[in-house]
């Protein structure tokens, strides 16, 4: 390919300095007319490109959100970017996005490209690596450049920056209490995403409300979606079980299936409620009662949190924001 | 916030030009120790940012990969992403990404973005909007630029660029005859992407093997999900129909549930087939027979291409590569 040409080419092509072509090129009334177009016609000959980077460092402020998501493979996070992009278009931001993909070092190297003026700030949900070896230097490095950022649903209560999470707690309290309150008696939690922090608190919601209840507490930590069948078979031949709750929606739409396959009628024999209102489960047979975190919703809060910051003059206290869940009632529950 | 920190702000600061601060940063010789030494005390004790755009353009090369994606919420274009991301990070490249959210006015943007300087080159998949109002000028714009492209799955015939597709035909055509070598007699084809280049050149995939066959062509094309059960109940109520080849997997799994709710055994009665190897297909009940497009594999190639002509010294002529689909057996064809 041909190498791009700069700033200083231009210079050498024209015979003027470098400081003139840029001040030509901006339009400065310090160039004369006759100088400036023509080093202007010999930009535009070279296709020159001026940097909207170096430029917008001038202006302090890119107009741009730079956002690190650590598993594009979830649809979770797939919706979240969704509302990340509509929230920030309404207000006037464009994002560019970074994969972690559950690595720390490539966290900190998004990081890195980030803070280096090329965004004026960061929306992010941390790297399950991040999580493990608590190694937040790169957090700490971006609060004292002065890039503000915003947290989302894995969040790390040491760095002080805006936050947005979901009620995970509350959601699995509330919605153990929906299948005791419809009749059920012997609620089993399925979580398939017992290592992460979203899915303890969920089990912890879970545990509360069956305690608060005199239930008895039964949890199932399958560590992939193939050993779901194996977990439940012997639940659904040897215990009384008349609803599951899962951690996730995936893993409910795999405990129908299963449940259908041993003779249980859903919902008449079991009822059965996931996590996240996902394409999924809108068209599941029966459709999936669930509940739903609102990922668009987390993302559009993400960005009006972030704007806030950016355009507010004065610096105020960071602010933490719980998204509520909601149960959406469909066809699973009785 | 506080705003960043200028190289002109350190050169007032210092008492010296802009261009003796850069040097000393850069740890120029031209620079004596003493300047260097105050110069990047100062820098450090106001937070200065060096522009690591600005910098990567002196050595005309960033190191980093533009994407554009058109749909998020599509599990195809996560798949491809997580594969562009790590074959890119095996090549030593980082990426970030835009979304034009099928756009033409958000792709347009995303394109200017990225060629000011701040990426080597640009991997897209083209948004729906620029298909049809068939506006190219900033496909032509990056060529100009010397940036090179590669476009992947929605590609635009008339842009001279690297591109990376399937046989979109070729998979329907293989999947179809599979069906009608199994003893299938009536394939019937449901197609939800009818609008989209992918969806027509499966139709003509299938339409191709049936009339091969002399068997008749029957097609189904719902807008929307929930118009799938509506359209298939005729045929399962007043039609001999014992196979279905599905655009999309998730339409392939709705059409094994209305299947089985209208008395129909799987594999036995009826054979389904889908598009799309996700999540969904390995896991329904039963597991489904597909077309897989190695989404994944599709994303590496993309980066292989682009990095081989980021690196190559001279000009070669631009390549198509079609990725192949292959038929991934499972429990719900006989």
């Amino acid at each position: 390919m041909q190498p791009k040409i700069t700033l200083k080419d231009l210079a050498n092509l024209a015979g003027v300095s470098i400081s003139t072509v840029s001040k030509a090129l901006n339009d400065s009334p310090e160039i004369g007319e006759k100088t400036r177009v023509k080093i202007k016609e010999i930009a535009e000959s070279y296709n020159y490109v001026p940097n909207n980077i170096a430029r917008s460092l001038k202006s302090k402020s890119t107009k741009i959100i730079g956002v690190i998501i650590p598993a594009i493979l979830l649809e979770f996070f797939s919706k979240v970017l969704y509302g990340i992009e509509m929230e920030a278009t309404r207000l006037g931001y464009k994002i560019v996005i970074c994969l972690s993909n559950e690595s720390h070092q490539k966290e900190v190297e998004s990081i890195d490209t980030f803070i280096n003026g090329s965004v004026d700030g960061i929306i992010l949900s941390v790297a399950e690596e991040t999580q493990k070896n608590k190694d937040y230097s790169h957090f700490y490095k971006t609060l004292k450049y002065n890039v503000p950022m915003v947290m989302f649903d894995r969040v790390i209560d040491e760095i002080t920056c805006d936050k947005v999470t979901v009620d995970d707690f509350e959601g699995a309290f509330k919605a153990t209490n929906f299948l005791l309150e419809i009749g059920c008696e012997n609620v089993v939690f399925l979580n398939i995403i017992s290592n992460i922090s979203v899915g303890q608190l969920r089990e912890q919601g879970y545990v509360s409300a069956m305690q608060k209840s005199d239930k008895e507490v039964k949890i199932l930590t399958p560590q992939h979606y193939n050993e779901i069948e194996k977990e439940l078979l012997p639940v659904f031949k040897n215990e009384k079980v008349d609803a599951i709750l899962a951690a996730d929606e995936y893993s409910a739409v795999l405990a129908m299936n299963v449940a259908r396959m041993n003779g249980y009628d859903i919902p008449k024999d079991i009822s059965i409620i996931g996590f996240t209102n996902g394409l999924i489960s809108e068209h599941a047979i029966p459709s999936l009662t669930v509940v739903s975190q609102h990922a668009e919703n987390i993302g559009k809060q993400a960005v009006s949190s972030l704007v806030n910051r950016l355009e507010s003059e004065t610096s105020t206290e960071t602010i933490h924001t719980v998204v509520k869940t909601n149960i959406v009632e469909r066809n699973s529950t009785r």
